[in-house]
């Protein structure tokens, strides 16, 4: 854990670097694999489960046995919580419709755009010991309400060729008619290229390991859209001389536990605090099963002192943190002034795991700065707007002029001449 | 021009696939030329100016004196007439604003969206013979209106070392304060790396060649959003057998003179009509001074026959054209089913060159079938949007345990500690 105090404004761009990942370049893994999905389709997918996921597997597709089975393990307790998340994660993203707003821009001339959901989405979820069906809500919930027709979901099988319980049971509460036992790089491939049994999607969302990420990059270049790009999770909270450092810590930690490359950073403008959380941090770590993850993520933390709220509103900025608590007295002047930020945390009772699981909003978020242009996965990303104009006699003699001599400014005649055609009709 | 009659589903595919474009790996001209720019910065851009450009320029930013003279050489008609397109492009614009929402998912549980501004953005326009001073209205207006802070523009100087009148005086009469005198992939990385001159960027817009596009691929692997994918304009129009064939062959032709690899699609229920449109564009295309081009683009044109409207619907979503014209009785039934295209023009006074210029709507649009995926530019190309939640005391009492049990479930500790503290704290 390392404490800066007041540091000079010459040193803010180096303090809110990320440390720069040791990226293999993956190409050349990824081509290989993209190249044997495309010639062999759901053989090589059965080929990779063997090799990667130490399976052989009978079939791509959980059994509809599987699925109640799945339903059978999961417990009421948890389903219950799963509603609950699953109502706010709905109402919020439900909220982010927007309304086609007709606009006569000129007399006779009408333009709108309507939001018309992609047709057909991926979803990869990463295996492993924790299984993430938290960001099945995420991904699936706002695919469902923007009206994405197909909705594909990969996610590796166990070595006892299932999908986790929970994992399967929130996939199929949610609706989704197209599961599939692949993991990684291959999946990917399957979603981009399409095989006997994996539709061909528009668009890939979700997280993964390094081959997931050089998988999605490579897809992009293929003419698939991605959600965004990846890097580690990070989190910024900032705390004043009121906000509960046992809190502020608890914060700290959840971020910390993620990964050992998650960012962790907090901002005070007074030191007492910064050395409160520490302390706290100290002793709350040492309670945690993954402590070892935690504390080698905190290695690389940052305590730093500021002199004033302008300042960490200026450095926040400038980190451009996807996850960003205020824990102060005077949120309405953070509100107000934060400009990039993935999703913001107001209050002494807003941890980050609120949004992480059940509060509304999304939590695969911009990292790595990227929240300086990059949104949050919401509805919008699984939607394209499409515009639409209407343009009447009257309209057509309103504008037609104007475009007759822009075209003819760009020396663009025959745009010109589609113009002067029908005026000349009217006349 | 290749006329289709009733093609069967089974060629539909092959019929809705541009032509594969013969694509030079450009990755070593364009590292050299950003590795260029990194290490000399400005120096690199003179050199390039010299190398590529042909002039010695003085100075990469054009003078008051330039700025003023370009008002003057600008005629007062064409004055008008980017007057009534702006106006026209801010109105539209302007009503894509999306208010902020709070949504309360829970009691006490509050979470909305709100649109910032992405800080710093680039617009690259291309030089040449002709002019494309409208590509600036259709960038720098939403960037404006979406309270973009820095606003960067580069495009190529002429042997003379200037800034084409029309465009210098578009670029001030919006407000641009950061012009620059730089072409191609040299101006995209200036805009990516920044140099002495050059603020760096976030997100970098705008049409250009082969080396630009390579080099906007090139920025959003070094972390730069780009505006969507690009590839060569398209146009497909729907005509019925009460479509004027004059009208409809001078849209197919406005697309045409576009350039050589321009795609020129013609749907219609009625084959007579067909033959009717390519009478008309055989005769227009004589008289137009890009007839040239036009004729080459024409040969790879189809002119297709479908049986019904459902199926013209179900080619052009297939297709999932940039530009659609809908020149038919029965708008309402395409407004309705219409689920791939980047911008839709109704009826028979509406060309495409109305959106080109002066509707309203965006000329920046989706080619090559991203239609699928991507969205025109709009106001959300040019803002992120950032979720905040405030949760209070109660709040997190209702969705605390649920955060607990779900936390759990994923074995991550830490986040239902975050949770588990603050309960107990009012217990």
């Amino acid at each position: 854990m390392n404490v800066i105090e007041k540091p000079k404004k010459e040193s803010w761009g180096e303090l809110s670097q990320r440390p720069t990942l040791d990226e293999k370049d993956l190409t050349n893994v990824i081509s290989e694999i993209f190249e044997n999905v495309n010639l062999k389709g759901d053989s090589a997918l059965f080929e990779y489960a063997l090799k990667f996921d130490g399976v052989d597997l009978v079939s791509l597709i959980p059994t509809q046995e599987e699925v109640n089975q799945a339903r059978g393990l999961v417990s009421e307790e948890l389903k219950q919580a799963i509603d609950i998340a699953k109502n706010n994660i709905e109402k919020f993203h439900a909220s982010q419709a927007s309304k086609v707003v007709k606009v006569s821009t000129t007399d006779g001339v009408e333009c709108w755009q309507k939001s018309v959901g992609i047709d057909k989405v991926g979803i990869y979820i990463p295996g492993g010991t924790a299984p993430l069906f938290s960001t099945i809500l995420m991904l699936a919930i706002p695919a469902k309400l923007a009206g994405c027709k197909e909705i594909v979901l990969c996610t590796p099988p166990s070595k006892e060729g299932k999908i986790n319980e929970v994992m399967l049971y929130v996939a199929d509460l949610l609706g989704i008619d197209k599961i599939f036992k692949i993991g990684g790089a291959q999946a990917v491939a399957a979603m981009t290229l399409g095989t006997e049994s994996v539709p061909q999607v528009y668009k890939i969302f979700g997280p993964g390991n390094q081959y997931v990420t050089a998988a999605k990059q490579y897809s992009l270049n293929l003419g698939v859209a991605i959600d965004m790009p990846a890097g580690p999770s990070e989190l910024l909270v900032v705390c004043d001389a009121n906000a509960n450092p046992a809190f502020v810590a608890s914060d700290l930690l959840s971020q910390a536990e993620h990964g050992i490359d998650s960012q962790v950073i907090c901002l005070s403008d007074s030191e007492n605090s910064l050395y409160e959380v520490i302390r706290e941090v100290q002793s709350q770590v040492e309670q945690l099963s993954r402590k070892d993850i935690a504390k080698e993520a905190l290695k690389a933390s940052r305590f730093i002192s500021l002199e004033n709220r302008d300042e960490i509103v200026e450095f926040s900025n400038l980190y451009a943190p996807e996850h960003l608590i205020i824990n102060t007295v005077d949120e309405d002047y953070y509100i107000e002034n934060i400009s990039n930020a993935g999703s913001v945390f107001l209050g002494q009772y807003t941890p980050e795991s609120a949004g992480d699981y059940a509060s509304g909003t999304n939590h695969t978020l911009p990292t790595n700065g990227f929240a300086k242009q990059y949104s949050g996965v919401n509805l919008d990303a699984f939607v394209k707007k499409i515009t639409f104009q209407r343009i009447t006699k009257e309209g057509i003699q309103n504008i037609g002029p104007a475009i007759e001599s822009m075209a003819e400014a760009e020396e663009l005649q025959a745009h010109k001449n589609a113009v002067t055609l029908r005026l000349k009709s009217l006349s």
